[in-house]
């Protein structure tokens, strides 16, 4: 099935206890899509201003993302995030940044795109997310995340948007905050009397959990020691889930924690390294030994 | 192969968002037997006030707890702790303390118990977990926990405990506040290198991490809606996992991993309800049915 990410695309500067990234390509339908493209081609629709650096292009050119939603617009400028990690890295802190041209219009979804099968809306405001959905004439499976900025300024766009989405993935903290619930199986229920019929709440280190209606299945996260930038984990984390499913082509809750495996482990490279580096060099075979591994590892009795 | 815990008995005043207990059961050794109970007789030792309920020594003599190693200490008063949980009730907050007993001398190990197998030091002084281990003559497996208490103000007894036992079952907190490490599985690495041939990382609802020299296992907690009182869940962990070796009479990985799920399910009963109501009266089948389950949750392809 055909798979549509539209969301940030960025230029990062980063800083954690292991180094630093400066100048680099990010934003997380970026990080998505190099997860993705590993099962399926991605289309990608998103903008940038005219100061967006054409190698940074030539990156995502050089995979199978097709970048006819790709607006550079002139006079405006490219959306930038200063970040950095400390001690455990568990939660990024934002030290600069520059909505600049998200702030601006949302690019228009091509014709080419419209007839998506699978639409992720990686974050950006609830309002713009509904309205590039609605763009797509009728996708067989549409999901969403947030950040909490959304959370505390627009709560009522957000909540619209859960409504006309089928699945979720959003943080623990996010999560917890949106519903006020501090049980995240709880909180995850409280999502789905929305609409949707899956949550999937990422926990960093943690794993991930996925609750559905009748289900709950938590995964931890791939053991490892070698941790250098936490940026992007998430983003990557949705695009190996979405990237896996609609290579897939079908969505029951089997399929999603097949996915949700795959996820994890496109999380687990993405923060070997600074920036794509270690994403973007990723080999399948890789990916399918460690997901071999995880399998392994949770092969218990 | 025959199991003895020792550490702390007291009577517990706890508050969560959920309800509270007042004046009841509690204590690391106490939570462990309980759990442990469920997979083999537990040889219980430790010491109280002459303040001790009656009522409370039938509740552990109800079970298969050899209460031969319980010293009623005349004159003196049983350890106490007033804590309560709030928000996630990830972290309990100590409101009150009394050590009382516990700051005195160590109860002895009796002559009957001193061929265990099996020996679990649960948190107490790593002085006396020290000088409670050397009174047992050639165990065959001995495991120690410790609290951020001993990791301040015993640095270097505790040290010296960690290079006398095979296993360690420490929490997240802890073990990185001991190495001064963000990463667990390096963290555990660097417990490894004292001595202990594991370490298992408690992660609270996030679930736990085995480390060993050559390989790292993560499993998730057992995703439930149900928390009321998280008290005691780290010690049922260790009485699940203990009791559960113990009977197996093996502890190579793949045995230590099983365990982890045993620990992991003695958790989730404990969690239920207030202080032992739970643990104590939950059965085999029901705790081999949700071992089960989550075998079946994590069995993902």
């Amino acid at each position: 099935m055909s798979l549509l990410v539209t969301g940030s695309i960025g230029i990062d500067n980063v800083v954690t206890p292991h180094g630093q990234a400066e100048e680099v390509l990010g934003g997380s339908s970026v990080y998505f899509s190099f997860a993705a493209v590993q099962y399926t081609p991605v289309r990608f629709v998103g903008v940038v201003g005219e100061d967006f650096p054409p190698a940074f292009r030539d990156i995502l050119a050089s995979h199978d993302i097709d970048l006819t939603g790709l607006e550079v617009r002139k006079g405006s400028k490219t959306f930038r995030w200063t970040g950095k990690y400390v001690g455990d890295m568990a939660q990024a802190q934002t030290v600069g940044i520059e909505l600049n041209v998200l702030a601006e219009a949302a690019p228009r979804v091509p014709a080419a795109f419209t007839d998506s099968d699978v639409v992720f809306l990686a974050n950006t405001h609830p309002t713009l997310q509904r309205e590039m959905l609605a763009q797509v004439r009728s996708p067989k499976l549409t999901v969403c995340d947030t950040i909490d900025l959304w959370i505390n300024t627009e709560r009522a766009s957000l909540t619209e948007t859960l409504k006309v989405v089928n699945g979720v993935i959003i943080n623990d903290a996010e999560v917890r905050m949106f519903t006020g619930l501090s049980n995240l199986v709880t909180a995850g229920r409280e999502i789905l009397k929305l609409g949707p019929s899956f949550v999937v709440i990422k926990k960093g280190e943690h794993g991930a959990l996925l609750v559905t209606a009748d289900n709950a299945t938590a995964i931890p996260a791939y053991p490892t020691e070698n941790v250098k930038d936490p940026t992007g984990a998430g983003d990557s984390f949705a695009g190996g889930m979405l990237g896996y499913l609609a290579a897939e082509g079908r969505f029951d809750t089997a399929a999603l924690r097949r996915a949700l495996l795959r996820g994890t482990v496109s999380a687990s490279f993405t923060i070997e390294d600074f920036s794509l580096r270690r994403v973007m060099n990723v080999t399948r075979p890789e990916i399918d030994a460690r997901v071999a591994e995880l399998i392994d590892m949770l092969r218990i009795e």
